[in-house]
């Protein structure tokens, strides 16, 4: 009997790999969705597509003429999300959690192409910062130039944001006009994959602009060089993987890594219980384990909280826990959903395992849920755990991440003790610090930012706008130091201007202006 | 027989390795100058040293404070630089060639200096770009600050310029904030020592900011992490090593390279025999292959000309280099040093012999050279060797980089096809273009600015100021795609901003306003 399998989206066509490949499991009820493999494709071909005709058809166009592009396949996919929500629930995604990706990832889209018509030249080529007089009679000069690379961007995405993933890296590739390559996660390539079919549908995108490889990237890597521009999201173990292929340790491929991390959020000493903050901390925590069934990259592992306070707050937190009620996406009454696969429960599991060994168990049970609406059992269904570790020095809650509603509660006494907390994950996506007190709120922004990406201070009086600890903003900076992979993407332009060559160029000021005439400066 | 082994300068004192280690040789004598190791070293307490007393000495300063201790440094340099001109000449250099790399490093400090007294804040933080609203009413927005890691700055760098190449990186690590330790070439570890000595003696930097180790760095990196940074100058076989250390692949230590590559200077069509133009090209080519014996990262080694004027231009560099003096530097009408050593030579050597296996050698001779003042053969002597290569398609000029006196001409026809040849160079640091018609500058620049960190346009309007294809300036970016390592150096404060931690901080306006109160807005 052969089976379906889940078509790639190459060379301008959709081809299907040709052996069985990994089965993947609908998370809610066990059900086979689609198989992935990429057996038997041309990827050296799709390298080529993508470096000829994709780099071609996208160099040709302005940075106005790419950010229209990118408008209108925000557009295209606005217009069907539903479809993508449908697909979403599949992987265990309740209406919220598709809110965030599939929303999430159009507006990032739009956001960019406002970026790049607001902030981008009508041109091809950025001016960047002014020109530099290099000799006293004015008659030599340089100018920095960031121009498009003969390359192309392959992207490699994570399981848990299948379109936001996407598009937050394929949003600044394409505004530098670089051709992309994504790589979906196998457990999620169905999503991705549908968001790319609704793209082609919409026949939006130039030539080569966009292709998808559903399954392994056999000897992709070894095709590419210095010009080319990989993207990573995913494990720590898998990055560590290919920074140290070839590619980029020779042939300097530019690598940006985003690997989870223990990311903390910390209630100021001012919070009392019955303060607005008090319940900012714990409201925030609870969507942080809920939201994905706390598969985020951005999640809070790590809370910390007053010594003197840390009974209060597991009580608070607990019993809000005991509220949330865990099925399938779209039953009645349903707060969280399911993890993405059953293999993906064992590791979450065993991972909690090691943390509860560090403290106890405060709220949830490793092996047991009640369920509406879905099998505990068949689906990948997990109580929110939450861990309570007392002595703060244990190494666990520092170093073990458990990629799902997962989070330990951690008790600290004075700031400098705090810090030196923080700084023990080694590296963060995010932090938030829960306070209305300025000093304090001072000392741990300045104090922890040398080990973060993104600090969110979340207080009464921006609780209303703030945007959460989880959610990356296309604005801002994304990614972080050391654990959390040391790379950055989104951050506005910056990251149209990572997938840049920088170029120096030197000469008379009038041959400068006459090369880069037309050019508004860019600072 | 115990032999006098080269002191390293860490934890605040002179210490010398335990074992004889690597002897160097005067390259012009072939006497001994000193013996290099580090056997026994606690290198380890070098780090901790730095880590701790370093960070936070420096972390204590204000940009501004750290900009005058950098201008300390220069000064205290500046004052004394006749002794490293002397000892410079022991590694075979002339006093043209000396020039380049002590006024060179003395003056990129100083204009670190004044960089960071004119574009940093007096303060410790930076703020980067606007605060970017992030909600419709108001109360909360996003704002990027760069502050400094707790880490150090590890610089290993190359033979080539023991000064320079040690005051490139150290000044944008200082003004960071970032300790530094120091690993200079074996080959001319005593200029860099004495370098050192002399601030040492000078009393001018903070405690633990530098430190320098003369030797193998046994185990340094195992003890480094993502609030790290290792930036090399070198090889790119070492670069790769180093890049797939576990500090960079897992741990996400920063990591930049800059890697000799094959530079090209380009002869414009227009540039005819007689004009300026014609004479720059030539004269170009002539510096590039005789300053520091061709031993520069950014030497021109691929000269392309219109296959027409082929036959002139050999004629022309042929005739100049007849009447390049080489010899020992300081002797009569010498022009010309010796490489670095007798090993180098044999290196360069064999790398000329497979260019010249592409074509034929238009002047020079690989194994004699008339030498004044010193012996040929045991001296590390070598004739520029000018290679003509008919058949441009020949992979060797494109991929074989001889790292002394020594460059290829090559000849083109058409612009695209010059745009293919110049690629095919895989990514380089600096390229030239010698030509006054606006259209082909524009097509070669606009062309090849994706495979270059630097590009020059020489004509007749910008000569006598122009700094030459050969010199990185610390106002302009220095590195390269691909080959070159991929890395980005100096670039004014670019370089600086590479060694800070940028952090999205979210928060109410007042918030971000009181927390990074009183720094002025940096674009």
């Amino acid at each position: 009997m052969t089976v379906e399998v889940l078509p790639s989206w190459i060379g301008g066509g959709w081809v299907a790999g040709q052996a069985n490949g990994t089965l993947v499991r609908d998370a809610v009820t066990g059900r086979t969705v689609t198989h992935v493999s990429s057996d038997g494709l041309d990827l050296g071909a799709a390298v080529g597509y993508a470096k000829g005709a994709g780099g071609a058809a996208l160099r040709e166009l302005t940075f106005h003429e790419r950010a229209a592009v990118l408008k209108a396949a925000a557009l295209a996919l606005d217009a069907r999300k539903q479809e993508l929500y449908d697909l979403s629930a599949r992987a265990g995604a309740t209406r919220r959690d598709a809110k965030v990706d599939v929303d999430g990832g159009i507006g990032t889209a739009f956001v960019y192409s406002s970026i790049g018509r607001k902030g981008l030249p009508d041109g091809r080529v950025i001016v960047e910062g002014p020109q530099e007089q290099l000799g006293k009679a004015g008659t030599f000069a340089g100018q920095h130039v960031l121009t498009t690379p003969r390359g192309l961007a392959l992207q490699i995405n994570a399981f848990n944001f299948p379109v936001w993933g996407m598009l937050e890296k394929l949003a600044p590739a394409l505004l530098a006009g670089v051709p992309t390559i994504v790589k979906p996660a196998t457990q999620t390539a169905y999503v991705a994959q549908h968001a790319v079919r609704i793209l082609d549908d919409a026949g939006v995108l130039p030539e080569g602009a966009l292709q998808l490889v559903c399954g392994q990237l056999r000897g992709v890597l070894d095709l590419l060089d210095g010009q080319d521009h990989v993207a990573f999201t995913g494990s720590a173990a898998t990055a560590a993987r290919l920074r140290a292929d070839a590619a980029v340790t020779t042939r300097s491929v530019r690598f940006n890594a985003e690997a989870d991390s223990l990311n903390c959020s910390v209630l100021g000493p001012d919070a009392a219980p019955g303060t607005p903050e008090f319940d900012l901390f714990v409201d925030a925590l609870l969507t942080e384990m809920t939201v994905k069934a706390g598969q985020k990259c951005t999640a809070i592992r790590r809370a910390f909280v007053p010594a003197e306070r840390i009974d209060e707050v597991t009580e608070a937190v607990a019993s809000r826990l005991a509220s949330v009620v865990v099925g399938a996406p779209g039953a009645e009454g349903v707060a969280m959903g399911a993890l993405v696969g059953t293999e993906q429960r064992e590791d979450v599991r065993a991972a909690a395992a090691r943390l509860r060994a560090a403290g106890r168990l405060a709220f949830g049970d490793l092996e047991k849920v009640d369920v509406v609406g879905a099998d505990a059992v068949t689906g990948a269904f997990l109580s929110p755990l939450l861990v309570r570790c007392d002595d703060a020095d244990r190494p666990e809650p520092h170093e073990v991440e458990a990629f799902g509603p997962v989070s330990t509660l951690l008790p600290y006494s004075g700031t400098e003790r705090l810090l030196a907390l923080i700084a023990r994950g080694e590296g963060s996506l995010a932090g938030s610090v829960v306070s209305r007190d300025p000093e304090f709120v001072r000392d741990v922004v300045l104090g922890a930012a040398s080990h973060h990406g993104r600090l969110l201070v979340l207080d009464r009086d921006n609780a209303d706008e703030s945007t959460g600890h989880g959610i990356p903003m296309p604005q801002l900076v994304h990614g972080g130091p050391g654990r959390a992979g040391g790379g950055q993407e989104e951050g506005g332009l910056r990251a149209v201007h990572l997938h840049l060559q920088r170029t120096a160029v030197q000469a008379g000021p009038a041959t400068l202006n006459a090369l880069l005439g037309g050019q508004p400066q860019q600072s």
